[in-house]
């Protein structure tokens, strides 16, 4: 029997509709920016598998840090004990993280991450006195899939059969130029309950939303007036962090930084899961007190895993390397050429790009879980490209370390869908 | 600065009030049952630092196999994909899974295979026209931090700023032979309002109740109700899996199986994190469909990391080793004498042990986080013993690895505390 045959016996895949979609395609290797399947093909990862491996898959100097450290210290509990390597990784992290941040949580993926800042926000208050129990998130956001991180986002196909069990949210347009004053007016509508803890929001980028970008000035406008009024502005960068949007954090753009940060994905280069919510010195300090019960009474097993803290320092040595931000800057170039060259085909309806990640909406009907885009897919991945459609939206975010070659392969990979959709179209 | 002092720059522990429990001692190796502080001291780990490392810290046979595929593939969307390690990984584990398990649905820790375990029983049967929005759990249950995950825990100081936000759940007090008739009729009551979706349990052991142990007669004949009233079974399995209760998971004692278990902590050895939600084939058929919504959409990045699913396979290859089950039997039977011996000091008030857990509860007056409870920490600490008690409970839940003189040293040093404790209440 093959892989792809065994797998079906006991595997339930994530986000998978098995009886539609019961093949799964065996992965045997990878190393930088490419995936080999069983037979040896190679597809070029073009999404850094979920905009993890940054670094390039199998990052030798990832796994030489890695490979050392499992033989020294595997584990140990984070409560009562501390450890060299969650030490490095925090003084690293600090050298690249906006000057504001100075705590740091740990969690295991970008779902606790959320979890955990809502539960921040909400004892922040609460430890204060005040009982603020509601939340500002932005239409179309994704945060994760635990309960909190599911209340938050906003997209229903996740949410469907929970709807009864989630946390009470408003919801705020994205905003742009055009609707600016009235998504004002309506975040400080809500406000004005005096009831909402927190506003969170993807800066500049909503991932899952198909790589929406929005004006920095307009986040910034916003986190200045919750910032007036005793809201916490926490930040998902589970996606736009770690140099992806062409600075370190997607933060970095902004004036008002966030008093709370999600990190997660990129942040061990694609090796093993972690996730990190830190914050400002303000909303640790709400939590000390004689009294026990005001602590954050939150904890993993795998806390501060060393293994995962040894590879996010060596991480964070690669990103703040010259040979890395000198890749970003590369492949931000070759994507801003690219997005103007494509803008003329006439199946495309719009561009966009923000550092390492470049966009296009196609003006055609393609439904999220559609035959087309499956059809699209597919079609990608004959062509030896590992993308992922997200409804009518192509994108690029492949590893930082992509070659050149391999970016031009990409780009005219997609060119070549366009015009497979049209004629699809046309038939 | 040594460690413990950087260490209170950045980081914020879990489960900590850094007010009261500013320093943190630093760890720096681990091997077998020992840890190693940064002066060379040793200590017994003898909670297997939080029950993952039962084979040993780092184990040279699972340190061997994850530093091989560490080169090989290191991380794939397991959305469209697949890999080797998954699939044998899935093989390993259905060898020794209940037989009623078909299905493997992947998360990174012990609090998301429970959000996970709820939103598959609630969406079993929203997929089949039938709301039901309500869950049984026991009293002191814990079962992880996440909204999900805390909803159904009862231990009150994790939940307090948040009990508001938590889903509908009714509880139960753990079944004793003396209030079983009482326990049986709440619980079916509670399930005569038709809403109920599942009932959730620790099998047999009730982790951070303090090693809470009850009949598996009595949780057989619950599960039995459960069953013939169409309410999903949930097994929560984190702490008890993998061996510790002298079989491989605390089900196999049960007639009626789980429909659905949460695995975690000691599932890779303790070398990286990983959650599995298990479930039967009939759960699983419920989402299958033409309609691409009745699929379960949830789906953390690291989904099937190939490093835990291969931490996974040698584990699991350890566990079933006659080694490692001669290990078990040997720790158990130690454990077993020692009970029976501790019984008779005048501050013990009662022991329990299955498997290699073993529990003694002192006849003191000791609050979970209370002064007398840390003083017992550092003196266990001072004297080479790395124990948590809880409340007035001591226990012992070592690596399956641990000596015999390891373990007679652990008695030792619980026998003198118990007498330091004594001590110190007569002042």
């Amino acid at each position: 029997m093959n892989l792809t045959e065994r797998d079906k016996k006991h595997l339930w895949h994530p986000l998978t509709q098995h009886e539609l979609h019961p093949n799964h395609l065996a992965i045997a290797k990878a190393k930088g920016a490419s995936l080999f399947d069983e037979n040896g093909k190679e597809y070029i990862d073009g999404i850094a598998s979920w905009y993890t491996c940054m670094y390039g898959h199998c990052n030798s100097y990832i796994i030489e840090k890695v490979q050392e450290q499992m033989t020294n210290l595997d584990q140990i509990v984070f409560a009562g004990f501390t450890h060299e390597p969650a030490i490095k990784m925090s003084e690293d992290l600090m050298s690249i993280l906006p000057k504001n941040q100075a705590k740091i949580f740990f969690s295991d993926n970008g779902s606790t991450t959320v979890d955990i800042a809502i539960k921040m926000a909400l004892q922040f208050h609460f430890n204060q006195g005040e009982k603020k129990n509601r939340f500002i998130a932005l239409e179309d956001a994704f945060h994760g899939d635990t309960f909190g991180a599911m209340s938050v986002s906003g997209l229903d196909v996740y949410n469907g059969p929970f709807s009864d069990f989630l946390l009470q949210i408003d919801r705020i347009p994205v905003p742009t130029k055009e609707n600016f004053e009235e998504v004002k007016e309506k975040f400080l509508e809500i406000i004005s309950s005096g009831k909402v803890a927190g506003f969170i929001f993807e800066p500049l980028v909503q991932g899952a939303a198909a790589m929406k970008m929005y004006d920095k000035e307009l986040l910034d406008a916003l986190i200045l007036i919750a910032k007036e009024n005793n809201v916490l502005a926490i930040a998902d960068e589970v996606m736009t962090g770690f140099g992806k949007t062409g600075k370190y954090f997607a933060s970095d753009y902004l004036e008002n930084k966030p008093d709370i940060m999600c990190l997660s994905k990129s942040l061990t280069g694609g090796i093993v899961p972690m996730g990190l919510t830190t914050c400002s010195q303000e909303i640790y300090d709400a939590f000390l007190s004689k009294e026990i019960s005001k602590g954050l009474f939150h904890g993993h097993t795998y806390s501060a895993n060393p293994l995962a803290c040894t590879a996010v320092s060596a991480s964070v040595s690669l990103l703040k390397s010259e040979e890395m931000q000198n890749n970003i800057q590369r492949v931000s170039e070759k994507h801003q050429e690219f997005a103007n060259k494509i803008a003329k085909h006439s199946l495309v309806k719009t561009t966009r790009q923000l550092g390492v990640i470049v966009a296009l909406d196609m003006d055609v009907d393609m439904s999220r879980y559609g035959k087309l885009r499956y059809q699209l897919f597919d079609f990608f991945m004959e062509n030896g490209a590992f993308l992922r459609p997200l409804g009518n939206t192509i994108y690029i975010l492949a590893p930082f370390v992509i070659t050149d070659e391999q970016l031009e392969k990409l780009y005219s990979v997609i060119e070549k869908g366009l015009d497979f959709i049209q004629k699809a179209q046309k038939q």
